[in-house]
């Protein structure tokens, strides 16, 4: 079961929005398409976004009927533009975008560029999963035998173009080495990522889970069940600030509280060396997400809500960040640019 | 609307499991329907649990069709049996039982004892109200114009009898005064007592009132937005551990991250002087709340689920408990047995 997939001029696209109870592929014919799918999160999860741009660029660049070089530049950067707009908090969206666009700053004629674009965004899918597993293979160094661990949201396959995902890259390769895992996965409101996506991607995976809504995680902890937390991530800034999924933040200060390590598991291309905490945009998705669940209406009409999909959380609850080039611990401002530079 | 009521023989709840979007009543005539409707969370909310329960057994008293003393006594503590195996957390629920049950011990004809029965469940109900208007004086001193207030489920007139509550006693007391206030509501996983009762009573009293999913907590927090927690109660112990609705644990712990005072309002009726912490029973409710919402499926089928009802918090992280007799500050081994007794 591929997240998203390349052929010919079609993107293939798993509709995250209807996992568990069906499996069903959206077929995108056009960039405007895929950033629809993004927007609506069909496809969710920041690697998977960033594969889904290239992805977007590389349809628009299939199907391009402009003629002369330049008019193909200025429709590429155009479908760049649109994609940008999906989602503003996850950087590797914009990180895939800028390296597809530097192919146009390359010599070459319009059909040369065509085949250099599409060939960089199957590139990126394809290191993906190299990364992934590269990610998995160094966070399993932290994982001991009959550990429980905490995730929120969903940082697995579903999340990334390969079969390992992030953070739980790291669960499935310490299971694969034979150690005995049990996850407790919160249930991640208001999309249920952790409930829906997790939990099932775990089950495919034999791999032991328990669901608990997103407010049990304390109870938990306090009964001394939980033995680490791995998170993914969506952006993490040069001082080690972890912008994820909402209630990431919270999951540390209670991890902290316990006294139990928190790790975030995220590739390079999570990496935003250049934006301050203060700039860092979390995005306020459509109030809807919280006054329903599926058609059913929980709150009463006209009561307000808000829905910021994301958080960030400091440093100083981050015990590790995993990386495929290594494990990277405090202090995060000098060892960040070590290990992403190597 | 009241949340429960007795007359002739008769008790109406409130359907809460169907609040906000419909107003509907449920007629009792015998215990077994009231402590099913207790079971079912027809009705919910430590305070109004107990006068619940009083009520189911001024039904059983009521309907009697025995005619000599010993026959009635049995027929009532079977039903006090009945009614006891509802839920087991919430304290209140054994208070009201016993206080029933030591009118068995006093003098009287049968219908003597069938009539100080019924009025006395009547004076639990009507006690309520007045004990939720003290609580909600001595509360709204520690609340200051302006404040934005988080609350964890719902401990509100809907939670009581009366048309205050707890914790929201204080709140709608402070409005009173003319303090202008904002309150953030957790909407409560899995019953979502906060976005559906809360928002709904704080909408009913023009009390400004936002929902957030439990675990945008922290991130709210975290932005300077939230003066101070109060939440209720469903069992308080001599050494200061709340018993209180999954979730206010965590809640507690964010509160004293962010170093914001973290309060809980609850009647003497919710003190358990006897119990110890290992011994307090944390109900585990049927996995189906947490699997689905309404009737949409979340999790796949089969994952496995826990669904505690309650947790507990402790002491340390209880800034102060907000009574009818006034407010109890720590060290509470020491301060709880003074105002209790005062």
């Amino acid at each position: 079961m591929k997240t998203i997939s390349y052929s010919d001029g079609i993107v293939k696209i798993l509709d995250q929005t209807i996992l568990p109870h069906k499996i069903q592929y959206i077929t995108c014919q056009n960039y405007e398409e895929v950033a629809k799918c993004i927007e609506v999160m069909n496809i969710r999860g920041a690697p998977a976004i960033g594969v889904a741009a290239g992805f977007g660029l590389a349809l628009a660049a299939y199907h391009t009927t402009k003629e002369n070089v330049d008019e193909f530049k200025k429709e590429i950067i155009s479908a760049a533009n649109r994609l940008r707009k999906t989602r503003p908090t996850a950087v590797n969206l914009f990180w895939a975008i800028e390296r597809i666009l530097n192919i146009l700053n390359q010599p070459g004629t319009l059909r040369e560029l065509k085949e250099k674009i599409i060939k960089e965004a199957l590139l990126i899918a394809k290191e993906d999963y190299k990364i992934n597993q590269a990610i998995g293979q160094h966070g399993a160094t932290l994982i001991k035998n009959n550990f429980n661990i905490l995730t929120h949201c969903n940082a697995g396959e579903l999340a990334t173009s390969g079969e390992y995902g992030t953070a739980l890259a790291v669960i499935k390769v310490a299971a694969e080495q034979g150690k005995k895992i049990h996850v407790f996965a919160d249930e991640t409101r208001p999309r249920l990522q952790g409930a829906r996506l997790t939990a099932f991607e775990l089950q495919q995976n034999n791999i032991p889970v328990t669901v608990i809504t997103d407010n049990m995680a304390g109870w938990v902890f306090s009964q001394g069940k939980i033995d680490c937390v791995i998170v993914g991530a969506d952006r993490i800034l040069k001082t080690g600030h972890v912008t994820n999924k909402i209630g990431t933040y919270s999951v540390a200060i209670l991890a902290k509280y316990h006294d139990i390590p928190f790790y975030v598991a995220a590739p390079k291309s999570t990496f935003d060396l250049k934006t301050n905490y203060k700039d860092v945009v979390i995005e306020e998705r459509d109030k809807r997400e919280v006054t329903h669940i599926g058609n059913f209406q929980i709150t009463p009409t006209n009561v307000p809500v808000i829905n910021p999909a994301f958080d960030i959380t400091p440093p100083e609850l981050v015990t590790a960040i995993i990386t495929e080039k290594g494990i990277i611990y405090p202090p995060y401002e000098e060892n960040i640019i070590k290990i992403i530079n190597k």
